[in-house]
């Protein structure tokens, strides 16, 4: 029999389907094997990008040489332009504004075939202080409201250049989704005074049966109401409601549980497409302390091809309940034990 | 430079790419050809769905035997139950209720190869009076809040049986999308007495830029805040709230504009994968009677493969803005009048 069951932030319900429950070879996953090529993202290609607005490198190279470890360098073909101030103006009844905004890449890595699963922790570290510090950055600019960091990895998780990178776009306002969670964990703490994601990740903790796996800093677990089959929330134990504030030690331990739930993806669904978002407090300058909201990082593998349906009518059916994603990601253990090993 | 528009009924803003725009052939379009073998909805297989609950037929069959037109059988693998009450429990922070609600299949035309540009439209009409015979049994089921018609087609806009059929689900609950809907259209309504669909069906009309055909009843029209490349909304031009009360003049109008957008489509994306939603009043006891809300229908071929992002932070980039989407579909006319005359 499904079940429904419904976000307590977002309010959005999830028929779950528990009667005929997808395994993870039941999906006809899309291939991400990487074909290589001339690569903007590659050594020597620095001249490809537009000039770099971060570079993390040990030798004494030039700007836009080779060398690096992480670099970052504004889109090519941003979606949102940075320059000009924002206008507003209404068409009718229609409000519409200008582009105003970043749209920025940051490059992971040299290697054009390594992902976060085949690097050091100490380098995806690196990559993680690249995110904190382009998005503190562009936190001082006053024109924008929201700032986005997601991944899309292979072609059909949207995936232009097939080199690791992670996008970020400042926004001039704040996205649907944000507000909706926004007004959702506003609401649960006026209620009860509380935090709702500390109050789902006590919960989580205490039944045991969503987790995937844990550190000292970190909870990664597939959630009650997960849209899709293999969702994994990664979330600060702790009362973190703003990204751009995460600590050293943090960084730390959010690349090893990031490295750990990829690796155990990779391993189990054959390293299928996904996209992951990190998903954090406005930039109104409540984003240290706000008391009623956390920041955490969404990752969805995909597999199932039911996009169009869930886009038009917001409605999610998910074939596989996080009660089975988690075991099989939690046996998965073994195997990224093992590699880790042989390697 | 790109341009940032605001849904006035959702909220939901869209960033329109108007500076790189994407023309028809620009998308690595999924293929739809339909392949054929043993499919349940083919004549002579009628035992391999449950019994038909509509049957369309003009010869003296049994029940469950060919000679049929179009067949309504319930979804053998359904996302909810038709049997059982509603049984509601908190598990922790969490609510949850069990999965009851009905799930059917409109089997559209006996021809496993035919689709709606295919059929004469007296059988398009057929269609719709099916749609809307079933609508209004499932509408009688007081567990009911939400009737949702949809259809999927090709396998990669989620269609698992490639002969043409619709899907109804009766759902215990409103979905969230909907919510948004109704509550952005009653803020409308509450600040200027006037339905918000009624007053985009005049500027769409006035403006003339976004249309793509209309005839006595109703509008087919690229939205100003389309998230997707070639979105085409059709919408009857009188208030009108419930799809449940589509009157008979109003079918055969409905039929003949939704065999023309889809043939235009058709032709110049080159048979893409697409999903139709038809967005409705919740079968409240208002349905017939709501001043603020209008029923549509939104068609969104699947073209480019950025769902995952999407799916995750909810914020929308539309690589072809409606004004580009909307000539290429209108310059489809003279293909279509020619088509028709062809055969």
């Amino acid at each position: 029999m499904g079940e429904l069951r419904k976000d307590p932030v977002s309010a959005r319900w999830v028929i779950m389907n528990t009667d005929r429950v997808s395994g993870p070879d039941d999906f006809d996953v899309d291939r991400t094997e990487k074909k290589g090529g001339v690569c903007p993202f590659c050594y020597g290609n620095e001249h490809m990008t537009p000039p770099e607005v971060l570079c993390y490198r040990e030798n004494t190279g030039v700007p836009n040489s080779p060398g690096w470890s992480v670099r970052g360098v504004p889109n090519k073909f941003p979606a949102l332009k940075i320059e000009g101030g924002l206008d507003r103006q209404g068409i009718g009844i229609f409000d519409m504004m200008n582009g105003v905004g970043a749209h920025e890449v940051i490059i992971e890595n040299p290697d054009h075939y390594k992902e976060m699963p085949d690097l050091e922790i100490s380098h995806t570290e690196r990559i993680i202080r690249a995110y904190r510090e382009r998005f503190n950055e562009l936190k001082k600019d006053t024109r924008f409201k929201y700032l986005l960091i997601f991944k899309n990895y292979g072609a059909s998780a949207g995936a232009s250049l097939e080199h690791g990178h992670t996008q970020l776009i400042a926004l001039p306002i704040v996205p649907k989704r944000a507000v909706d969670s926004l007004q959702g964990a506003a609401k649960y703490y006026a209620e009860r005074d509380r935090c709702v994601f500390c109050d789902m990740i006590r919960q989580e903790l205490q039944d045991k049966i969503r987790i995937v796996t844990e550190n000292d800093m970190f909870l990664a677990y597939c959630p009650f109401v997960a849209r899709f089959p293999y969702e994994v929330k990664i979330i600060p134990k702790a009362h973190r409601p703003d990204f751009g504030n995460i600590s050293n030690p943090e960084i730390t331990n959010f690349a090893k549980i990031m490295k750990d739930v990829l690796t155990r993806i990779r391993t189990v669904l054959h390293d299928p497409p996904y996209n992951f978002t990190i998903s954090t407090s406005p930039i109104d300058g409540h984003e240290y302390d706000r008391e009623d909201y956390h920041w955490r990082c969404n990752i969805f593998p995909k597999l199932a091809k039911v996009a169009g349906f869930e886009w038009g009518s917001g409605f999610y059916i998910n074939p596989t309940p996080p009660e089975c994603s988690v075991k099989i990601l939690r046996e998965a253990a073994g195997v990224v034990a093992h590699q880790k090993t042989a390697r």
